[in-house]
């Protein structure tokens, strides 16, 4: 299940600086790696970790090549950003080892006679897949799944485990949804009449394009009219809500806990950290950073890093804070008078 | 599929201005509706949008139709509140579309014997129900659901796919608990000894009254020994968490990631903004509405907006005023200071 | 089902002062229960109640026995903690009534044949267990639960129904995971590459230790090489996010909504108010207690309590201390040009 170095430069590119014919049989970090393992440097602070690895071979930057060379005397892949070829090449190794599941589809699940399953998709235990939908090659629906009806699931993507995804929901190509998450559940809208709510349909979509990532229990609802939107390559950590008829741009990524009210529209390349919460119907322009814990009540115009929340101290330190905070509006006051006095002292002179 | 105007204001009420044997077949926004649609204006600004509207109907508020009829040819459906109307009208469509599944137990279905499904309602497959529980007349089960021993379900209450409703807990008619909701697992209770610490069984229910939503994936704790309860028409979103013994008033509405600690007690016709948090055993009058994001430690004793949360800003300026947060009791004391001098330099003239 | 009280005591401990011979059929607050019922006193405050209760027998302090039992006429077992002596013994209550499921696996169950269930366990129905899993003597598997390939379910732990257990994921004894919990989920790890992010696979597992309690939709994502751990006796309440390769530090509580995001290091005994939210990377010492809805940012290396949240107020009083917020750099100029002007006008004279 090794490989050899050549056949790595051919998949993923890079300079190689050695043998090719040396096999390497799992990445591992530079602590860590045997002499049958591939390590890489991406933090060069670790150079002189990195020049003392006992790895067979190393994926690092140009930058840190010639230092590690000096003394490191395994192979080096060189190439601009170790940590994405690290990546990829994990992704291998874990590929190679296996476990990947049989097509076919599992005696106990129940699939509609009008859904489309392709020979090669894989259907697990307890699935049930409604009318007319349609599972793509490749695609891996774990056990306890549940696929609505129309739903269309693109070509190797994966379902983990007890994911529910609601009828006419599309994701495309090697998307991963994790379990728990629901995609396609109903957005909250309501009429009010004489204090009452009155549930408004919510005939559109979720559709998701391809490259997407959804975490455990992560929460995409459909929209009410037009659909909610997810654009190729968002990554959505666990925990995370999305309403009705949102559109999250390409390649954004939120962290876990992450909340954005319905009809927002958010950028692409822009990042969240966990539990960011953003307002409805607002719209952030692409690249904008949010800190964790931070509430957005409007839309966001400019690129950059945002952040807004209270300073943790000692429970004392910030209860002292606390009641000084709502006391501002005095201590602008005193302030005020204060300039009053020092202009009226200063004109009597 | 279509429905005379006749019969919708029937139905729905409403003074029709224009032919009752006209037949609408859906409702769309006024910008989209066509020759066949009925449409609806619900915000006097976009009079001039509905007034040229293409669609067969308009439903509108008696404000809005003089100067609408003055250009607009179609039918009209006069009533007080067209949002509502279109609420109605649009569950109306959904449902004559069909789809609504078959009354019956799906053979991989697993029903105790002791417990009552109504013949009219529906148990998808893969379901699971336990001893003694109760389905009523109309109700829907969809896949993957688990329905605890001698629990209830009301008539016309639809469960989604893969929902979790503990033992003995209740819902009452026309409910809708979207997939992921778990109802009534244990509150989270504990005596703690020695460091160590020690459950404390949790025997109350989760008991929720008539037309009731949960959103997907929220979750209800079931009480320690007395109920949590959750009144009628109150519409929980997604991600939402109610502690054990908690009280939920009479059609109050909270958004995505509001948590609820136990044994608070909340008001009727209350609001909640997305991941507002709510402290155990306080108690929330009627008519409260909580913004976004804010934290209430305390009871809330009269009716109201309230609001706690850190303004957003770019980085660098939120630092400066994380700083300068910190330091306000020095500010102070400079105030002080300052007051003192000033009463000194007075006094000297 | 009754209980004779010299039986209860010489399984709980206790000094008991009255009839061994009593039996007890249950266990009452004390303003409820009846002549069949044991009660408890935990807050010296309700002596007074306790002093006129009903109940057959009462669990209480050495500190309140005299005062009580000046006037109370049945049985009482005395003890240094009546709090955690009422929850064993409502333990007891709850396993005497029965109800526990009977060993076996369900017909409809899908376990690989080289899964290893003991005898013991009982596996319900729609449940999956994969090639390698092991459940032990005494573990109940809910119905739709997952247990994924190589994990290992402990003696007499317990999944509620819909938990998801992911591959080689490890917990201990005596657990209990709610439903809608996802163990071992993949940790959100990305490479970015040209704008795109890169999975990293996540390879590590989650360990757990005994008596470790989960709850509803609870997400505890598996490491990415090392393995993110749980130790014995923590509580996670609902809706709760631990990220990947975190280290939860035994008898630590978390309440609900609580995130943890990756690689942060908990200590012992800590306890998380709901919604408190934990940057990734950080550490924080044993013994210390979060307020709810704070958010943490670097490690804390001191015990005690921390707080960080906005204070609530009524809307327009949050938007004046808001906008004063911002212009806190504004103040602290004001009070400079105020010392400087006292200054000159101190030297003029």
């Amino acid at each position: 299940m090794g490989i050899r170095l050549g056949e790595l430069v051919e998949r993923f590119g890079g300079q190689l600086m050695g043998d090719a014919s040396i096999e390497v049989s799992a990445i591992a970090p530079l602590d860590r790696a045997g002499v049958t393992d591939i390590s890489f440097l991406s933090n060069s602070k670790l150079r002189a970790l990195a020049a003392q690895s006992h790895a067979a071979a190393l994926i690092l930057a140009p930058a840190d090549d010639a230092e590690v060379a000096a003394t490191y005397e395994g192979a080096r892949i060189v190439t601009p950003n170790p940590y994405a070829y690290f990546a990829r090449a994990a992704q291998y190794f874990v590929a190679a080892r296996g476990g990947a599941p049989e097509p076919g589809v599992h005696p106990t699940a129940v699939v509609h006679h009008s859904a489309q399953v392709d020979p090669s998709a894989h259907i697990g235990a307890h699935v049930t897949v409604e009318a007319g939908a349609v599972i793509k090659a490749g695609a891996v629906i774990d056990p306890g799944c549940y696929i609505g009806r129309e739903a269309v699931v693109g070509e190797d993507t994966h379902f983990f485990a007890n994911v529910t995804f609601h009828a006419r929901c599309v994701i495309g190509v090697r998307g991963i949804l994790h379990s728990g998450a629901v995609i396609g559940g109903d957005g909250f809208g309501f009429a009010v009449d004489d204090g009452a709510y009155i549930k408004i349909p919510q005939t559109g979509r979720v559709v998701m394009g391809d490259d997407v990532d959804i975490g455990s229990n992560t929460t995409v609802d459909r929209g009410a009219l037009d659909d909610t939107v997810i654009e190729d390559g968002v990554k959505l950590d666990n925990q995370i809500q999305i309403g009705h008829n949102c559109r999250i741009g390409a390649h954004t990524a939120m962290a876990g806990c992450v909340g954005v009210a319905g009809s927002a529209k958010i950028g692409k390349h822009c990042t969240f950290g966990g539990a960011a919460m953003i307002n409805g119907h607002i719209e952030i322009v692409d690249n904008v950073h949010i800190t964790a814990a931070t509430m957005v009540p409007n839309s966001i115009t400019e690129p950059g890093r945002y952040t807004g929340y209270f300073p943790v101290a000692r429970n004392a330190e910030w209860e002292r804070n606390a009641v000084l905070l709502r006391n501002l509006t005095t201590m602008r006051e005193k302030i005020r008078a204060l300039e009053k006095a020092i202009k009226a002292l200063s004109a009597e002179k």
